[in-house]
């Protein structure tokens, strides 16, 4: 992959990078297609990285279906998919590791301790097997976008980050390769991640600007559903991911949700 | 700097890279020249590098002499001097480090906490930001240059290492910034760390194989020299950097010595 990344580079060709786990939904796509038009050649990776799934995360049981993913690349115009072991990025001794530390605490790194370590980890070494010019990252993992923002600042990576817009189901649930784990029931049960956002998107377009009272009422209306267990709820400064209490500048309201064995996420950005 | 090296790049330049921390003496030189014979444009950076130095380690202390160093590079044929400001590399909320775990708690990292974060967090920066094909790295700083063959491994970063030899006074002291601090006679008592070194090859040349019996012999040496104060003396898997009891392989053998109040390091390697 370096070496014909390092061709296409002497060749003067712009390379533009999606990072996948596979398992390629809507949201993936729209991904590729901002990519794609800004650069010449576009490369998709998809690689399940073990070291961003913690000791009591079934890596295992992450979907995979290559064959699909493969033919949806093409589809879209990818020139080259890269599609690596685990044996082959990581060597049994491997010991060297990126931590983003003011960011990565917060939110989903506190109830998945090493998780952005993983992730910063792995998209370093990606960076560096496919040298892109641009690679685009999702908005609905709002803190791993952040969070590989500030990994490019801070390391002086010369890739420019491009943020794409969450991707929906047509009733508001955001696309996500765990949502196939969902039954029926707990399909709709899901809705309650956007729901609850919605109702604090009202409540703060009604002037509302005490971030406890938005919380409670996204806690009142996700409590009301059946098997949703919340694990947070952050309503955050935007850009540092530090908690507010009354809201005088941009924030992200972030939230994770089980439902049943399926951990969601979802977020939203008030605009002030 | 990266702007002018993605230029140099799109031309199919080939860059060459010597990060240094100043104070140039014949050692910097001889990495200059290795890596000039190899590259189209050969690139210097001087950075006295904070996040390398501990809380009890004087920084400010750390010898300069820019104009100096701008002309000793100008007559080794180095295109561009990058001489970057504290402020410029790190930004105050600068959050991100990259860890190196298996071979920088010993030797040198054991004393020096934190130490080798800073310089594999420093060494990465700097090739996101010269973009080399090569670099060279001394081997007087024989566990910094394992450390930072290891991050190029395990971060696929595609910059070739190229090892240099160490190069020494007449009399055998390695050369080093750091040896203007000695007074006369301690110029004269710094020998010791390369005579325990000879004394050590010389054991193993008669067919001693025990570590401890090596070590022994250099510590009455070393302890036989006014202010001469051990930090540690390791021998060591020359890969591994792990401890070895007896000699059964390749082993580096590495010291560093406070003479005074000047830290010094040397090493050896004792092939089978």
């Amino acid at each position: 992959m370096q070496q014909r990344a390092l061709e296409l580079k002497r060749a003067g060709r712009r390379i533009g990078f999606v990072p996948t786990m596979g398992f390629l939904h809507e949201g993936h796509l729209s991904l590729m297609r901002l990519a794609r038009e800004r650069c010449d050649v576009l490369v998709v990776s998809i690689f399940v990285n073990p070291a961003q799934f913690g000791p009591t995360e079934d890596i295992e049981a992450y979907p995979r279906d290559f064959r699909r993913d493969e033919a949806l690349c093409e589809r879209e115009g990818v020139a080259m998919v890269f599609y690596p072991s685990a044996e082959n990025m990581y060597a049994a001794d491997a010991s060297v590791w990126i931590d983003e530390e003011a960011l990565s605490g917060r939110l989903c790194g506190a109830s998945r301790p090493g998780h952005f370590r993983g992730v910063c980890t792995v998209v370093a070494k990606l960076f560096n097997l496919v040298l892109p010019d641009l690679a685009v990252f999702g908005e609905k993992d709002a803190q791993q976008l952040r969070i590989i923002e500030r990994m490019v600042r801070d390391l002086n990576i010369p890739v420019e980050i491009v943020r794409g817009p969450i991707v929906r189901e047509a009733d508001g649930l955001a696309m996500s390769s765990r949502n196939k784990y969902l039954s029926g029931n707990q399909r709709e049960n899901a809705l309650c991640l956007r729901r609850s956002l919605d109702q604090a998107l009202a409540l703060f377009g009604q002037g509302e600007h005490d971030a406890a009272v938005l919380r409670q009422a996204m806690v009142d209306l996700i409590e009301c559903v059946s098997e949703a267990e919340i694990d947070y709820i952050g309503i955050v400064d935007e850009r540092s991911l530090a908690a507010v209490d009354e809201i005088k500048d941009d924030v992200l309201i972030a939230l994770a949700v089980k439902i049943g064995n399926t951990r969601l996420i979802d977020n939203a950005v008030l605009h002030l």
